[in-house]
This record gives C-alpha cells, sequence and structure tokens, in this order.
C-alpha cells in the first residue's frame, strides 16, 4: 500500500450481536491492542484518535477488527473521521493547543 | 420537543467554503459557544462531547449551526455519534473511568 | 426547540447487546416508524437521510431511538452526518442530480 | 497490508478551505477517480458506499485522497462507516434485499 499522507484517525469501534450492551472489555480489548502499535494514539470517551501515515493507520485499524474478532466477536462495526492536508503537518495535541489558545482569546 | 432520553452526543463540526483550509479560529469560535450553555462538555482533538438529555443536546447543536451562519459561516458540515441505552446511567467520565481500569487489569 | 434550518440528516442507527449479529430486524423496525413521520427520507445500504427543519429532524431521530428502547432494544448506537447551509435551499435530490451531472460532463 | 476481511465501507468526503460552499465539483472529481477502480461502489446523497477487501478499499480510500491534493485541494475531511463481519458474506445490495423485504413483512 503506496498512500504515505500523514492522518488523524478518529476511530469508534463498536461490536454487534454481543448478549450485553456494555462495550467496556470490547473497548479495553482493542485499546490495549492499538497500543502495541508503534502508533501514537489517544483515547477519549467517544473513541480514539490514531496518528501515522494513511497506509499504516488503516492497516492498524483492520488488524483491530482481525484480532477483535479472532477474540470471539462475530461483527464489528467502526465509524472513522479522518483527515489529511498538505498546507502543513499537524499532531493531534498541536491541534488542541491552538484551538485552547484560541478560546482563551475570545474570552478575554 | 419531547425526547427525554440522556446521551453522549460527541460532535465533529467544520465550516464549507472558507477560503483557509484552518479550522481552528471556527471551532474556538463554537467551542465558546457550547460552553455557554448549561450542558456539560468536554473538547478533544476530533470533536467536543456533549452530556444531557436528547432534545437540549440536539437544540443546543442546531443552535451552535445558527450561531456559526450568523457569524458568516455559509455551510456547515456535522457529524455526531450519539448513543442512548435504558439499563443505566452513564456519564462520559463514567465510560473513561471503567475502560481506564479495564485496561489497567487487562495489563497485569 | 426553535432552530428551523433546513438541513439533510444521514442517520445510521444501530443496537448494542443483541444477541443476534444480524442488524435487518432493527433496520426494518425503524424505517418503518421513520416512514410513519412527515418527514422525506431516502433509504441506502448504510443509512436514511432524513429531511427537513433541524427541529423535526433531530426530534424524529429521538423519537426513533424512544420506539426501539421500546420494543426492546436495551442501547442504541447512531452516527448523523448532518449540513446546513444559508446560500441556498438543496434537497437530496437536488444533490445527487447536479452531481450525477457533473460526473457525466468529467466523462466526456 | 494483510487485512482481507471483507468490509462495506461508507465514505463521506469533503474539501476544507475552497473559496465556494459548493462541493460538487469536488464530490464529481473524486467519485470518477473511485469508479475507475475495480471495487464495487454506490454512490448516494450523502456518500459512497465501496466494498472488497479491508487493505483495497482502505487504499483506495487513500489514494482519493492523494488524488484531490494533487487536483489542488489542500485539505480534505472524512467520515467513514465501516463494518466487518465473519458469520456470513453480505454486499450493500444483499443487505437492501433483505430490509426491504422485512420492511414489506411489518407492512402486512
Amino acid at each position: 500500500m503506496g498512500v504515505k499522507l500523514h492522518t488523524l484517525a478518529d476511530v469508534c469501534m463498536v461490536p454487534l450481536g454481543t448478549s450485553s450492551a456494555s462495550v467496556s472489555d470490547f473497548v479495553a480489548l482493542i485499546e490495549t491492542r492499538i497500543r502495541q502499535s508503534n502508533l501514537k494514539s489517544t483515547l477519549h470517551s467517544a473513541g480514539t484518535t490514531i496518528e501515522g501515515p494513511w497506509d499504516e493507520v488503516m492497516e492498524l485499524i483492520g488488524e483491530v477488527h482481525q484480532y477483535a474478532h479472532d477474540n470471539g466477536y462475530v461483527r464489528i462495526h467502526t465509524e472513522i473521521r479522518c483527515g489529511t492536508r498538505v498546507d502543513k503537518f499537524q499532531t493531534a495535541q498541536d491541534k488542541m493547543d491552538t484551538v485552547n489558545k484560541k478560546i482563551q482569546n475570545l474570552q478575554k
């Protein structure tokens, strides 16, 4: 796979067809798998943001699907928000820092 | 509007048709508006999670669209991840606490 | 609720904690409920697009959550793509017609 | 990339930082690119559903980002709903057929 564009991908993954409505066991399982990769990620209450080259990020998300299936989850539903830009390089932390600074300026 | 179900709604809002590819001014503007409401919200690098009764949360998101239009943004594109459940009450912080505890257990 | 902005909202709704991984019973149930409203909607393989004033569209989606809970679904996870614009009025069909025409022109 | 799981990925892609609020030129451009691939896709008013092995689908979406950048779009924001399942093979058309049949049964 040849797409090297840097992306920030925010991933929300849920299992379908589990007898319990709780998904925290599932989220703990996949989050542990995500953290075994070399890519930087940040967990929040509605998903995990993964940063890196497009091909590596999307391969990781696919591997996590495979890992969940291997652990007995029959069906996985995922929603990904992802962006690429060619005007500058930006991490998730950069985005937060910029927005937080501008929020402070608006409140002055 | 009569839907009182408690929801956690994770909102990612972007403006279309702005001359700059930067959206941090926009995000700072709408985040400031969101924080003027009575609803609890948490900002992260890919959106904001808003908590409360369905009707109040969705009305707030609509008001933020209107506010952005009033501030000169012609078109707004939003993506919302939202859930409701009737087996128990859960805040965004509750979800994080449960998952973080289970991640620690998996790593033992 | 006072937000009258016209919106196109594309809704993907799934149940969590069902013993079967199949969601077609659920989708048929909620789609039937959506069609009982006065709002125009269009079903596709990854969701349903609902058109109308912001407050009516979001109230309908909340009512569908409530309806699903009333029918025994404990937890619902929904993803909504929605847009508003103030430069012109546009239906889902308008969007399709414009894009299809431009695709034909590119292929000439 | 080695993830061969079959996926249905529904993709909504928008450009940021374009002087016009219209995105139909952009959508026509990327839709034409998507149709040049070997993967089956279906356009609807809120996105395009692409079907195939995980690695090929995600590589195609990345290539479309690259193609849009090559055509002058500085920043691209994409939202993907994607699912995998290991209990059975299902196309987008299969999903529609099953749901439509069940809707008809509910209306009897």
